[in-house]
């Protein structure tokens, strides 16, 4: 892999993970656009999302529940064809940490298809 | 989730380790058709198989090149939606161990029809 791929997977995961720590939904729909497929689904253990703007609901709905929280990459990410898995912290507005992996397949527009989270 | 599917997901992948721990190519193929989909798609970092008969060579050629290898579960399965990860060991005949992780797919015939390795 390339640096600049390496590095354009990175900028992707960050702004991906940015979305879900944004609490303004313009600012927010504005990162899922460049980092999320119109048509892109999300899973995790509690919740899942068919497409663009229901995730933006589903990450609405995180936020209103969970105001200040932020999400952070934690080390590097793994990637191979269009896989991916790295690590993340969910720092909670009362100082917990919650700790998880998402496994995401990026599709050749350069945007994320798919996540699934683990935690 | 009952612990009836939890034993039937831990036999599930049980037994795909062990197919990639078969030498037998008999043996293997058994294993591979209770647990693998016609059409289920494998990639990991260095390679990728497309069907079933191409997992089974796949595996061939692992074996081939690292005989008395064997893999195992390491730790619990995560288990959701129809999405599984779990870690790994290989165990080479050298004594050497490599630790990784997959992605799984479980299609409705309670069959893996998707790997997505790390390590």
């Amino acid at each position: 892999m390339s640096p600049e791929e390496k590095g354009s997977i990175e900028r992707l995961v960050k702004r991906y993970l940015a979305a879900w720590s944004e609490p303004d939904r313009l600012a927010r729909m504005a990162l899922l656009a460049q980092v999320w497929r119109v048509d892109g689904i999300y899973t995790d253990p509690r919740s899942e999302a068919y497409g663009r703007s229901d995730l933006d609901e589903l990450i609405a709905g995180f936020l209103g529940a969970n105001p200040g929280a932020s999400f952070n990459l934690n080390g590097p990410i793994d990637h191979h064809h269009d896989h991916i898995r790295f690590f993340w912290s969910l720092n909670l507005a009362d100082g917990s940490e919650i700790s998880g992996m998402d496994y995401g397949e990026i599709s050749p527009d350069g945007r994320l298809v798919k996540i699934v989270g683990f935690f």
